[in-house]
């Protein structure tokens, strides 16, 4: 079982993934780029159903058996998980350290059932599929209530991190609260305590109005490069109405959402060669049954996906400071991908 | 002028380098390995003083003029600069978000005149000038009161950001504090205030006695894995006698950092493929002449260095939720590297 662990100087949680228990052979990297529509030895092809555990959820619009071909988009347990759903959250000392067992939920969500496509060469319908299944694992996952957060990902290519071509998404559930998603929870119920207002909400109405970091929108989202972009083409697509989470997403929202993505996704490949990029969901934490503690939590949380193509390296002052540096100021990036 | 940008959502601060400007074509990695003693168009060989701007400091053990041959280690203005000397900091807000100018010191060591040399190569003797330019940098920057922190590191290898292959090391000198040293900062200072004694005293006593995460020592050093290490192999070395200044570390000491982090480097070469890696000094804050502000720091900090070979990719998960999953335990390390 995995472990988790807290640094007892820096509040920082690790996994540290005992059974991988990886030996210095196995860092090597393969940089297979896909071209045909299957691949004899992807557990994520249509046909390869068997290599994989059993599916949690699929959408099959012809009908057709669980864990058999005829489905469009398949979430599956991760087969190496970095956490498990067995087991109790026990957290214990060891001297000044702490720790918890690796319990949570790791899964994969398979985008298509073609090896050789990416997420951007689907049809806007076929993104709505994918972009639907992140809501259906989150709504069922909020049941359990030793889980504290589901983190939806995408690493598209090995720069981004992913270890397999097929186009995938994942989710990551954990029993603690993830630090990154805690201090912008905090920050937001600061603001909304001092102004009564979302900071998004906020911030999303100041970029708007002044344009220059706005690079498209439509009825009901906005894409923007952040102020403090942490890196070359980083954008947020954020929801013009207020909603504190993704799952509660409307279906109008889901089907605009889906355009508004691929769009993106293409301007980024157009313009900067293919690059791999990181696709993250913030939003806001399970709360089933912890309604009590968040009683602000739907006003002052504002879900969005936050988007970067992996362009510079994470070099050695970024690690120690936490500051980042971006070469690309967040004003040029309308012009350079929309070329406007 | 770069610009210092902090995010309005979460206290992260970035640094936008408008005069860089990089446009999408401009994000090319060349992988470049140094077999030559000298290369022709590298600023950093000996014999190519005039490609860089006037050194800052060098060690010439035969005497000779600056800027010209002759020397072991040299020490000139990064001929790019994330950050400026020149200028104020003038801090502004613009609507909701914060601003300041990019004022700072970006220097760039070079380790070695010879093109086919990396630090690991050098004999102790040499490491120890290039450990002593760290202090002697960190001494004459600590003078600047509009400065706050110097941070110090190497990125060796693509993987690990370096974009040139001549071996070198940087310091980046901040007028803000680092929000990942000010945690740390903040941290010990707490433990200190609670128990009177330094956290890292007390964490070295434990893992000296634990004994299972004890990398090597000598007299005057620890090489730990650390107990949350977030990446394979990640080492901390650590001062036996307690010291939150790097620049005050004794003859004795650098001596034996210099051996210390020949025979880490060097096992990390034979043990996991020459891999790619990051070190970072972890020192007090620059403090001339805010002691007043800082009065227990000599006793509640304690430097170190981090080094952590680059194996895994940083993926969205942990962009995402300030997680790291690492497969290797700490526990491992010592068996893996020194084959005990």
């Amino acid at each position: 079982m995995s472990e988790l662990r807290k640094d007892p100087i820096v509040s920082r949680w690790v996994i540290i993934a005992t059974e991988r228990d990886a030996r210095p052979h196995h860092f090597k990297s393969s940089a297979e780029t896909p071209s045909d529509t299957k691949s004899e030895g992807c557990p994520f092809c249509e046909g390869n159903e068997h290599m994989t555990p059993p599916e949690i959820y699929a959408v099959r619009p012809g009908g057709g058996k669980a864990n058999g071909p005829g489905w469009l988009v398949r979430v599956i347990p991760n087969k190496y998980p970095v956490l498990r759903i067995e087991g109790d959250v026990a957290r214990r000392g060891i001297g000044m350290c702490d720790m918890a067992e690796g319990v949570g939920a790791h899964e994969v969500i398979v985008e298509t059932p073609r090896h050789d496509q990416r997420l951007s060469d689907l049809p806007e319908e076929h993104i709505e599929l994918v972009l639907g299944a992140f809501r259906e694992r989150i709504i069922e996952l909020d049941r359990d209530d030793r889980l504290r957060y589901a983190m939806v990902f995408k690493n598209q290519g090995i720069r981004a991190g992913a270890s397999l071509p097929h186009a995938h998404s994942q989710l990551i559930a954990t029993p603690v609260t993830p630090i990154t998603v805690k201090e912008e929870l905090q920050s937001s119920k600061k603001y909304y305590q001092e102004k009564e207002r979302c900071i998004f909400c906020d911030y999303l109405k100041q970029e708007m109005k002044a344009g220059e970091r706005l690079v498209m929108d439509d009825e009901h989202f906005a894409v923007i490069a952040p102020f403090a972009s942490r890196f070359p083409f980083e954008m947020w697509v954020i929801p013009k109405k207020h909603q504190s989470d993704y799952h509660k997403i409307s279906p109008q929202e889901l089907t605009s959402l889906s355009k508004i993505l691929k769009m993106i996704l293409i301007k980024l490949r157009e313009n900067l060669e293919n690059p791999d990029y990181n696709m993250l969901l913030h939003t806001a934490p399970l709360r089933t049954p912890r309604s009590g503690y968040w009683t602000t939590i739907e006003v002052d949380y504002h879900w969005h996906f936050e988007i970067f193509p992996r362009l510079t390296r994470v070099a050695g002052f970024e690690w120690g400071t936490g500051f980042y540096i971006n070469p690309t100021p967040p004003e040029r990036v309308r012009e350079f991908l929309m070329g406007e």
